[in-house]
Parts: C-alpha cells; structure tokens; sequence
C-alpha cells in the first residue's frame, strides 16, 4: 500500500512512485503510434472510412459502463478485504480482553494470545504465500509452529488449538460457560473473518468480465484514430495516447485491486496490520510491544 | 468457474475458453449482415431512411441503463451466493471448534460434524441437481443418506438429525445450555445460509426485466445501421458487429451470472467448495483430508 | 412471480405473457401517432420549431437519471421483501429446531409450530389481503385462529401467543432459560422479519419521484418528434415509439416491483413461500408435506 | 408522508399535492423569460456568443453526476431513518414478548412496556421538535413524564429508567440472568436505533455540496440559453422551463428526503408510526387500542 | 462540520464559507486566463488544430466515471465513519444501562462509566491527533490518564482496564456470568467500531486513483480550450472556468471527506460528538452534565 502525500501540481505529471503509467505505457505509445500512422495514411495514400465521433460516444458509454462497473466490482473486494481485517484486528482484542474478564488463567491466557498472533500471521501466509515461520515460531515456539504448517489449513489449525485449550481451561467455577461462549463467539469471529479473505482469494472476478473488458478496450482504441481523424486534425495522436492512458489505466487499477492480498503496490498491507496484532496482543500481555512498520520507500508491505 | 491467468495481448483474441463469442457469434454474424445489406440497398438500390446518430445515442443510454442495471443486479446475485457458500464454509469450521470448546463426547462430535458435510453436499445436490449420494453415504453411511433423501427438503432433513443429536447429548452436566445454545445458532446460521441459497435458486430476476432488455437490444441493433450508414460508410458492418458483441456479451454474461448455482462455466465452484469443506472436517477428526479439487481444462467445477 | 424460460430470439417479440405491452401499447401508439401527425405537419402544412437532438441528448440524461435511480429503489424494494421472507423461511426451520435441541415437550413443539406457520400464512393475509383463514384454521384450529383474526394486528398476535407458551413450558428443569433466550431470539428474528415487510408495505416511494418521473417522460415523449423530424424522417414514428416503449415500460415495471406485496404479475410468489412452510414444519413434526405449489400459466402466485 | 393513488395520465399535470412546482415555480418562471430575452436580444438587437449544445452536454453530464450523487444520498437517509423506526416497532414488540417469556410480574410489564411507549413519543419529540407531553403523560403518568422532560435527552431517560426496572425485578429466580441478559440486547437495539436516529438528525449531507450542486444548477440553467437559441430556435424558454423543472425539480425532492424527520409532505410519518406501537402496546397489555392514524388530505403526519 | 441555513439564491453566489471555492480559485483562473490565451493565438496569430466537442464528451464521460466513483468512495468512507462514532454513543449509553440492570455496585459502575468516556476521548485524541489529556483527566485522575497515554493504543489501555475491573466486580453473586457476558459483548462493540475507525484513519483511498483522477482532470482542462474556441467562441473562458469549477471542485470536496477525522471544515465533528459522550455519561451518573458544543461561525469541530 502507498503511503504518500498528494504531490504538487507540478510535481504530479513526474511522479512514478505509485503511477500506472509504467506498466502501460506501451500500449499508449502503441496507440499513438497507429493513430499517426491513420492519419498520414488519410493525408497522403488514400482516403480510410471515417467513423462519426458520434457514434464512437455510443461504443465508450458501453466501454465506461464495462470499466466502471469492474472497477467499482474490484475495489469493493479490496474494501471488503480491509474490512475483514479490521475485523481480525478488532478481535484480537476483544479475546485479550474476554480472556480478562472471564479471569483464565494467566499461563492459559497467555497461550490463547500467543496463538492468535500466530493465527494472524499464518493467515497472511496462506493468503499471499508469504513464509511466515519466523514470525509463528516467535509467538508459539517450534514445534506447534511446525504442527501448524503441516495442515491442509494452518490458520484453521490454530483457531482449533486455540479452541481445544478453551474446552480445557477450568471446566469448573461458576463463570465457566459464559466464558466458554462469549471466548467462542470470538473465535467464530476470527473463523468467519478467515473464511471470508478465503473467499476474496480464491474467487476471482468471472473471468468472462476480463475478457469482454480488454477486448472492447483494445478494439475501442483501434476504432478511435477512425473517428479522430476527421474531427481532432493533427491533434489527433495526443488525444488517443490520452483516452489510452485512461482506459487502460484505469483497467490496470482494476487488475490490481481485484487481488487484495497479491503483494502488489497497491495491495492490502498485510505485514503492517500482523504488527498492529502482534503490538496490541504484546501489550495486553504486558510485554514490550514492537515498534510499528514503518513505510519503504512509501510502500507499507 | 473458470481460473486462469490473464491471456497476454497477443493471445486475448483468439482465446476462446470463457470467452462468450461462441454463444453470441450468430448473432454478431447476423447483425454484421444485416448492416451489409441495408448499406448495399441504400447505395446501389433506393436511398433508405437515414436515423442520426445523435438519435441512437439517447437510446444507447437508455439501453445501458437497462444493461447495466441487469448486469449489476446479477453479479450482485452471483456474488450473495458465494458469499452465502463462504459463510457455511465458516460455520462448519465453527461447528468443529464448538463441539470441542463445550466438550462433547468423541462419537457425538463425529456424527454431527460428518452430518454437516453431508449436509454441504446434499444442499449442494438441491441447488445443482448434482447427485450426491455417493458424498453423502460417504459421510454418513447408507441409511441415513436415504433416509434424507427421502425427504422434500434433504438438507433440512440433515439439519435436524444434527438438531435431535444435540438435545440428546450430555442432557445434564455443568456447561450444557452453554454449548446447545451456541451450537444451536450456529446451526440457525447454517439454515439461514440454507434459506438464502434457496432464496437465489427459486426467485429469478423478474421475468420482465429479461424481455424489456432483450426486446431492446434487438431493437437497437436493427435501428443501428441506419444510422450508421451516413456516418460511419464502408465500416458499418464492422462497426455495427463490435456494437453487436458488447450489448450482446454482455448480455449472455448477465443470463449466466443470475443463477449462480448452474452448472455453467461460469457458475460457482460448489465441488470445489464441498470439498474445501470436507478438508476441514476431515482435518478437525484427525483424520486424512482429501486433496483439493484441482482445475480441469482451467474449469473448476 | 413469472417463472418461464427465456423465450427464443423468434419468439422473443410475441411473447405476451410477463411483457408490460399490453398495460403500454396505448401510449406507444399516442406517441407514434403524435409524431407522424406533427411529421406531416411539418412537411405540407406549416415548418414546425425544430429542437436539436443534442438537446433532447441533456433531457436524455436526466430523464434517465430518474428512472435508473427509481428502477434501483423499486428492485431494492423487491429484493428485500424476498429477502426478509426468506428470512421467514429460515427462522421458521430454525424454531423447529431450536424446540427440539431444547427438548421442548412433543405437545408444547407442536402448538408452538403450528402457531409459527400460521404466523406466515396471517403476515401474507395482512400483506396482501388474502383471505388466509382457511389455513389458519387448518393449523391452529377454529378459535385461535378466529382470536387472531380480531386483533389489530393478527400476525403479532400469533407471535404473542408463542410467546405466552414459551414463558409456561417448562418453567424449571436445568436447560429451561437457555432454551428461552434462544427461541426469544428466534421469535424476534420472526418480528424484525415482519415490522421490515410493513415497513415496505406501508412506506411507498416518496410520491413526489412518481409526479416528477412520470411529468418528465411525458415532457420527454412530446418532445421528441421535435427532435426527430430533422434528423431520423419517415422513420420518426417507428423511432418515437420504439423510445416510448423503453421509457414506458421501464415505468411500469417499476410501478409493480414498487409494491413487491400486491397481488400483481411480477409480485412476490408470497403462496408459495407460505407453501414452503407448511412444507418444513409439517417435515419437522413428522407428517406428510403438502405437495409444493405448482405454477399456473407460467405464474407463481 | 403522501399517501395517495398514482392519478391519471389527464390528472397529472393538474396535480398539486406532493409536487415540488409551486416551490420551484419562480425559478423555472425566471429561466423561461431569461431565454425569451436572450432569444430576442440575439434575434433583434445583437449577436449573443452561442454556445455548442455539444459543449452543454459535457456540462450536464457533471451536474447530472452531481445531481443524482445528492439525490441517491438523501434517499439513503430517508429509507434509512424509515428502518430505523420499522427496527423501533419491531423491538418495541419484542420487549412485549421478551417480558412474557420470562415470565416478568404483570406489574412490571407493564411499567416496562408503558415507558417504552413513552420512549418512542419522545424519541419523535427530540427529532422533529413536537410537543409530545401529552402522549408521554399518557402512558406514565405526571411525574415520569416531568422526570423524562428535564433531561437533555428524554428518550435516553426513558431507556435508563426501564433498565433500573429490570435491575430490580426478581433479583432472584432460576431463569433471572436469562431474562435480563435478553431484555438488556432488545434496549440496546432501541438504543442504537436512537442513536442511529441521531445520527441523521445531527449530521446533514456536506453541506459543500449543497453549495456545489446548486452553484453548478444555476449556472447550467443560466447558460443552457445561449446554447439553445441555435439548435432549438422558438422553443428555448420552453425547453430551458423544462429543463429548469427537472433539475431545480430534483433538488427541491432532495432537499426534502435529506432531512427525513423534518415535519414536511415528504419527511416520515412518525406521527402514524408513533401510533402503531401505541397500538401494539395496547394490544400486548390486553388493552384497547386506539386507532391507526389516517390521512389528511392524503397526508399521513 | 459546517452547521449553517441554506443560503437564498442571492446569497449563493457569495457566500466563501463551506465554500471550496477559494481553494481552487488559482486553478480556476488558470484554466480561464489559458483559454483566452489560445483563443487569442488562434483568431491573430496561427490557427491551433481544433479538437471536436463530441471527442471531448466521450473524454468528458470517462471523467466523470472516474470523479464519481472516487466522489462516492470519498462519501462512504465519511459516512461510515460518521456511523461508527454513532455505534459508540449508542453503545456508551448501552453500557451505562448494562451496568444498572445487572446491578453492578456504585463505585464500580462510576469507574467503569468514566474509563468508557475517556475511551472515547482518547480515540477522538488517536484519530485526529488532538491533545485530550485534559478531557481524559476530567474523567479518570492524573494517573490513568498518564498510564493511558503511555501506550501505543490508548483507547484500547483504556477498554482493557474496564475489562480488568469487569473481571474483578462481583466474582460470585447468581447474575454475574450473565452480566460479565452482556457487559463483553458491548465492549466488544466499542473495540469494534475503534478497530473501524483505525482502518478508516489508516487506509486511504489507493494512491492510484489520486494520480489518475487528478492528472485526467489536469489534461482534460487543458484540451478544453481546444475544443471550445471552434464551438463556444468569446465564451471560451467562461465555459472553461465553470467547467473547472465543477471537476476541480468535486476534486477539492472528495480531497476533504476521504479524511473524515481530518480537521478540517467538513471533517466529523469528534468534539461535539465527545460532548454528547459526556453528556449521556454524566446524566447516566446523575451528575450535571455540561452544556452541549455550539457552532463557532457555523463551524461544529
């Protein structure tokens, strides 16, 4: 995720950091290219069909309607996805502090903490192949860390141990059962919120959207030089390298935030939201809590 | 469900898997004839009736109102549904944490949690058809598997046998109004998810929708090429034939994506998700998941 | 509710059944006789105003501003009635369950289920002034079902009465308030569920939408000829009521998806989701189901 | 609220009640003369600069962009503060059933349930600024109502003296804890729901846009001539009065819907509201009820 | 927040508070005093290409997709905001009831009550960066407040220390599971709802879209000018600077409410939202609560 300021006016048209326009400045340059190749074609070989720019305004409020609705689809799976963890980190504490209230034992406490910093972690790892062993074994020490590892679904394993350990943790005294029940209310949380990331990962957009999309954009700015010559002159060029830079930028936004979790610039910073984790379960243990992430570069991983 | 990676530029044309062109292509060819046609007859024949552009444009927004209305409205519907299938996903596991945090004894826990696979596929044999015997024996052994197929609602069926379960075990002992109440919303989350399945499956988008856009589409594409033959000459066809993909693709992507239970290359994966299920419950018996269904020919079904 | 399969291309424009034509055609017709009247007008008799279609572009827009905002607003309305009658469904299946995880006595389970299925039957007899007393009195018998029938508010009245049985069965025994907080809230599930459908019954569309939605497309449709004549010709009346059936018919199934409750075409198949009912509870209390409720002519009712 | 019948295609222009136009009817007034006289002015006395139509239309698509922003906004809160009070009802009704579930002493049901009555009524009295002494007297008697009046938030009152209620009622009996604990979530949902009330009463759209959107609508209608006299000649202040209606038209609709608890034709009925859970009360304490509120010349107060 | 009347129509035009106008002045004039520039050059000196005002409209349409999906964006994300902080009053004042039903002693329910105001303060100190240590002292003594403050999250130090006190309050006693349950559970609501804000204040809106939307709008007023002069004439400049009015405008205003715990004109007014916080916490306690916050020139902070 990039962490920036608004740049300046004039610095804005410079700015790299965070643009699009690297990774398709190709295809403006292509577009370009064929638009001042019509246009000398026109002027000096022979006269090429005019498309009326009427009617090219007809094909772009489809176009528009295509990209704008796979971008307001992608970016709601991106929010969606921050949502959950938010969620994740919300309850987190909320078993910090349930563990609290319903007075378990410290040592019993302290394991259910460190294995829900370990969830987290372990759910970063499954959701953006990150290896996170380092980070698990830190809250739970090497061999629960390896039992987590060698499971289809590690993070579910954990909330399992987790959940083991609560229908341990004094089967008597009176508050028990509230305890029990509000502690697993917690975890059912924590388990929706995975299953719901899960979901994000692993259904994508339909794929048929994709296709239908870069199509009508590829044949959208191979129609454009058509009815450009006629109406725009000389300028014509420019004004397709800009619709260019605009509908294929905002389809490589799109592509990006389609995926939350891909460790993509503009990506979910996953790593930053497991130190919040692991800062607010440090210190409802008591402990040192680490220092935040800070940004690379203005990238918060 | 189809995954696959982005086809590259050179190969986005000709790929064909997920593509719609193969259901829509008659008409595409129809309209690029027609457009033909009217051009020919206009040229060589008698001077036919020209309509401006301007014109079309004003429907042309009216009909991506409708289409884009009909589009949001399904993957709205396409996107519920696999939510819905996420959080029985996540209820499932929640119902393998809740039988341990409460302490149920080893033979109930396997009976409930093998009923609740069960109960996945057999709500996944009412949506699609699928047969599902064979899932469901495997879980639960013959005569349950006939007993709730012998029912209107086998699922449900599945529901209430993990419901009688419950009221029968551990009727004393000091957490057990604990563990029945949290059990029993967590059943009550599974037969909500249940509900809003049969909710999409049963309740198409209203009918009239259907007629008023498709009535539309053909209406505009009919109208097109008289007014495209003035502005836009020898490239009406071509013209009128990417017109023709977009309003027509999109509409066979839309009638795809409103019953997201079909079996359809673009419906849900519900294999695919009954199996992430059966992983789960496999992993929480400590027994040997299976593996994960993996793509055929880049379909997962 | 209209359930039928996508008529074929071919017989896509006689397909009366589901159409709003029928409810349309006689504006269609004013507005295309209007046009040629105005048409010939402007040729033999006197030149007529001629308004850009540039400009009826502007109106184009806003008008389908309206009608876009008003057709979301109406299928919202729709979708969360089906929406909270599934919920119905849900929650009904669930105190079906919820009386037999607690270990409700056989008698009381009965009463309490008999009396939560005609619930649904007295919500659709208040939403849509069906006479609902026969299947009432089917499962309540005579005198309950005529004590409801003289409240204020019948379905409430039935709720109420669950109520008073939950609050007597059983009044000791260990499980006896965990059983009640549970089908409390299951109850209150059912309330929400109901006080949403009044809330949809009895709160229209802000009135002032229609006036202005419906003034506008009626401004729209005269105008237009004005527009047309200079630009589309003899093709005028055709185009002119081509227009008016989209703008038209758009209206019309916004007036119908307005009211999802009202006994119309495209209503909620509010029958047959109380069929669905019947169906689960006489499943959950081990007699035979009725048979599900089949379409007529096309129709669900 | 307007309740009233869709009038005819003859009444519809004829219609007042529940129109915006006598509110707006100086503005399109003024639009149409401004066009009149700049119509004159270029044909008479000298050449206005015109304006492209082409060019308004780019215009009008931001300010419809704008217009339909705002207007889903205030929609959204109106519909919004429409279920907050359909949430109000039906957990007004479930507080009826809670109290019976559990069996409270009719007494205090009926303290409960008369200051939840009273809660309501001065609920509406704090959002719309009525004088609801009366109603409150009439359900608790003087003193509560001087009690609840003297507070900064009465409603807030209402709920804490139904809590301390609860606190003291049975401090013993087996099934005690269950009954607060499930009394204690159906006050919080009134709560929230107060809160959420507040919430829109507080807290009006940006009032920035306002000032943008009627800016932008001003300066549209002002230009929109200078556009008009070349393309639309004669018909100028008649297209530039239409206009004008549809978008001051909009405006005035939105200025209504975001303040939805206002005492205007379009705010809410809370009145009518009020008097369905007085009804609902009545009934759940065995009493008469009163009845439903009716309209007024075809407004529900 | 701004707090003001609307303005009468003469008033409109002057009116500089809430106004975005003096910040996007400069660029106004610019895009103006540019267009007459090119104006000039093109009628005295070389004929610039012109750019056809239908190429910019279908330039102009991709730009307002894009202004408008960030401008809902921005929207949401100020709302939701707005909604959490409702959530947090809603659940204060649920607290208070809470700890009255379940009859926690005096002492405690104080303490408890004004941990929960200062949380409040502490996360409007968190969010906005403001300096509350007074506030935070008011309610809790110097020493909490300082060993709040000397954490990483204090707003979360502030609900683990009533989580702590909840545990240690009335360990035995027939209701105290009950109480402890219902008490988690709205904390769990408090630390929710921060956990939502924090992902609001963290989580900006993708860089991404900044760059794009603002680099399109910068080009789009650049191209203008080209197509105005052939169409729009010595109105140019004023056409160009109303356009830039309206995009830069809507740029200015989302700019603002994609912060909406900024402090800045339209940011929430955390302040005055504190106060009702106090307010509602001091009656529950039945001290004198202060005087709610009143506008400072129109401005609520």
């Amino acid at each position: 995720m990039i962490v920036m300021e608004q740049p300046s006016a004039l610095r804005l048209f410079v700015v790299m950091q965070g643009s699009v326009v690297p990774r398709i400045i190709g295809k403006i340059i292509g577009v370009a290219l064929l638009s001042a190749l019509i246009l000398l074609i026109d002027l000096h070989l022979v006269s090429l069909p005019h498309v009326s720019i009427s009617a090219m305004g007809v094909f772009g409020i489809a176009l528009s309607l295509f990209l704008g609705f796979r971008n307001n689809a992608a970016y709601d799976r991106w929010w969606e996805a921050r949502l959950l963890w938010g969620a994740i980190v919300g309850d987190v504490r909320n078993l910090a502090r349930h563990t609290k209230i319903f007075g378990l034992p410290d040592a019993a406490r302290e394991n259910i903490l460190s294995e829900t910093a370990a969830f987290a972690h372990l759910l970063r790892g499954s959701l953006r192949g990150d290896d996170v062993s380092r980070d698990v074994r830190d809250w739970v020490g090497h061999e629960p860390a390896a039992e987590f590892a060698s499971k289809r679904n590690p993070p579910d394993a954990a909330l399992r141990s987790i959940s083991a350990r609560i229908g341990e943790t004094e089967k008597d005294g009176a508050a028990a059962g509230f305890g029990q029940m509000t502690i697993a209310q917690t975890l059912a949380a924590l388990g929706n919120a995975q299953a719901g990331c899960e979901r994000i990962a692993t259904t994508p957009l339909p794929f048929v959207y994709s296709l239908l999309v870069r199509r009508t954009t590829y044949l959208y700015c191979f129609l454009l030089p058509f009815a450009l010559i006629e109406s725009t002159g000389w300028f014509t060029p420019v004004f397709a390298a800009v619709v260019a830079y605009v509908f294929f930028g905002l389809q490589a936004v799109t592509n990006e935030l389609e995926r939350p979790f891909a460790n993509v610039q503009n990506g979910l910073a996953l790593n930053a939201l497991c130190r919040v984790i692991d800062i607010s379960v440090a210190e409802a243990l008591g402990r040192e809590p680490p220092e935040p992430l800070a940004t690379t570069n203005s990238i918060l991983s």
